[in-house]
């Protein structure tokens, strides 16, 4: 049976959440984020397998990079669509959840195993992380795709979702993902990008809101009320002008709160 | 260091080859072939990954049909054609060719892995086979991807060419691969496809051409001279209204001469 | 404006129907239906534009011999899903709906028009054909991308659906489109194929079903109740075993009626 | 029968050049180059047509821009590889060729007829453009290809090339392309990459080639010796840090030369 408490005390004392960001999402010519430098700031990387983005080159240096800044390296598999980045629903059979989260964390797999390193965690991207998180037979699938290539990896989800659920029940590891600089519903989700106030843009509150889930395992919804919340891991956006700044405060102000950066046990 | 004799007499006394042929190069709504028929006669499989042929779906079937007959699993990567089904050559750097071969090579083996078997042998296909025969440098990339991956897996390559040299060269275990139904020029290099008598239709000299190569070690050139060759693997064609015939044939005949079929020792 | 009155009695006092098929549906080595045979039936031939299936050289031998069996020519556009054959639901928006017709359409067109052809009609493949029969805002989007690349085309959409009513709004004559073996749900949409009774599986039943919607305008629904139907044109499957006797049957059957097999006009 | 002599005096005496540039290179969520910038520079667009580069959205949006800044738009077909961007060489047959380039002009052209436009001119893009101007046979197929979908259109090659040669032939009005930041062969080929050398560093420089290609119709070879040019239109880059820069100034040295910047006539 998994686990999923993670930043729990430390035995000095110190609470611990882990950074991640995506990565590795540049593809042939294009380049997208600034990898190299976020890197120095986040404890866990998930990597793009050429499904949504990234292409083998751009796989294999993004694993070094990760490799030699000693940052936990995951998979990203996404859905099979380039030109929607992977953001574009799709109706797929659970099989073929499974099938291409196997493919894609096989691959990634065989870049951190020629590197020498080790497989980490796994996160499904975009719209295959949503819709999994409200989806239980497509989590089922995709939390044994990992499990069967993988076993030993943590599954990364939405914070109490069916995702983490499925992870689990499976008997993997799993870690509920939080978001500093989205807002939530009452019900535990995030407010949808179509609605106003679905981002935090004020990076002190992000920053608060981060540290009072690691804390309190507590956040505000929208609807004024609180709720319970478990973060593992925060994501970290890699691109956008302001990226590699907010990555280098969060971090500091985490740091300054005494709660340890560092990656989900595996 | 690898070694590339396997087809020496058993303790028995018998000599032994591996069948193999190329699978799984159906693609989504598409079939190739016939594999599951086919799988009844060979001793291993080249399962295509995606590049030039096959998808997730058809990876998963094809890795499920050789575990159940009990035929050694190979991966089979190509370039990166799918129209073209990788017989057009591209010019392709040395780490490009690296990088296709250790995502393809880790994806099939995400399917191994998944259904708990394990990843015997990696044969390059159509253009990357061919090109990989000539270049040594192209020829050390797929090993040195290969090995990096996969170290216990076996290196299908054209007899005695730098493609197997190189693997030998980087720890692998190879294996000659030669062909029943083509001509072979004087230099040892196969008859190319644009010249006549390229192919040899007749199934009866076919084999004759193979027991040769297994039992004495040579093969007549289309020059009228005989030169030395090392069949550790035969390479069988799975599509074509012959196929199976063929497939069948050859396998009896083989074992009416008291040759043993069997995947090359991994 | 548009209208889409196509089966009215010809002056000759005889009824009309066309027959369309979706053709040019292989892939590069991959073969799919048996379109040589089947043109020599129907009056409209549908031709797949690369997304979901097809390539330019499959595009190119489809217009041809379309041309020369003088089959009416149509751009089949579909979702960019190759591997799932655009059968797969995807989320896109109305632009990018527009976007992909007219860049599929432009480029059978371009086939066409190298030809020496005229491009006579356009008919969303599977999902996007399915999609845009519920969705008054991509069925806009999909009737302003073809009028726009071609207005003097024909829309064939499924009959008394949001596209063909989108196509007559922005201009574009339109042909309702019934199918000789599907069932009918008595708001007048298919029966969907999840459920029993979605196929009619009887080749009599079939031909019986167009022919009275083609002389009657009715068809009998799963319900039991009758409801009226515009038959413009009768879709015929391309693939399966019996393809191409059932192609041959119902224009048999059709011209046995004194219903004449003809083009929509343009 | 096409002809090639564009940059004659106006009828006022002045000399007249194209500037053109390749265009609409991003790909969905990436972004490559500053096309809107640039295009207030250049006289003639050619917009990737989703082979190495573009897809429907960006190629609707390029159509877009390059009409509202009354820039002529061209085609920009290349071969089938996103993840090399379309540079490295592919052993294609001229049908290939030809099917590929049908495609791609069919789809841009659909952009261009939707947008209320007319496509101007196709330039091959990358390798195949490299491969065209060293085979006739590759170059027949281009141009047949552009002269069956739009007769109209003038195409675009290197200097001297197989490819115009190819346009002349088949009765396509041509242009002979230069290049402001390559040196030159003595035998009128472009210095390759791969040779020191290969490349005008120095603004200055590379605007005074340009002009004295324009005016005196010579260049001066690496090798020491002149020989004779036709400067039709002159390729600009697009991206890098000093494209807008460059673009900018050597549109001003052209005109302040009296040059006219002017798209080819058509």
């Amino acid at each position: 049976m998994g686990t999923a408490i993670q930043n729990k005390p430390l035995d000095t004392g110190h609470l611990t959440v882990d950074l991640n960001c995506d990565m590795g999402e540049s593809y042939g010519i294009y380049t997208l984020g600034n990898d190299e430098a976020i890197l120095d700031h986040v404890s866990s990387a998930n990597i793009a397998c050429g499904y949504h983005a990234g292409n083998p080159a751009i796989m294999r240096k993004t694993v070094a990079l990760a490799l030699a800044k000693n940052v936990a390296i995951g998979a990203h598999p996404g859905l099979p669509d380039l030109v929607g980045f992977g953001r574009r629903e799709m109706t797929i059979t659970h099989q073929e959840a499974f099938d291409m989260v196997v493919y894609q964390v096989g691959a990634l797999n065989g870049f951190v195993k020629a590197a020498g390193g080790k497989l980490h965690h796994v996160k499904p991207h975009g719209a295959l992380y949503n819709m999994a998180a409200l989806s239980a037979g497509l989590s089922e699938a995709i939390a044994e795709a990992v499990y069967k290539v993988c076993p030993e990896a943590v599954l990364y989800g939405l914070a109490g979702s069916a995702l983490t659920k499925a992870g689990k029940n499976v008997g993997l590891r799993t870690a509920n993902e939080v978001f500093a600089d989205r807002t939530y519903q009452q019900d535990g989700t995030l407010t949808s990008r179509r609605l106003p106030n679905a981002l935090i843009t004020d990076q002190n509150e992000a920053v608060k809101q981060v540290i009072r889930m690691v804390k309190e395992g507590k956040v505000l919804s929208q609807q004024g009320t609180e709720f319970t919340i478990q973060a593992d891991t925060v994501c970290i956006h890699g691109d956008g002008p302001h990226a590699l700044a907010f990555a280098r405060f969060i971090r500091q102000t985490l740091e300054n709160e005494s709660i340890v950066v560092q990656p989900i046990k595996s």
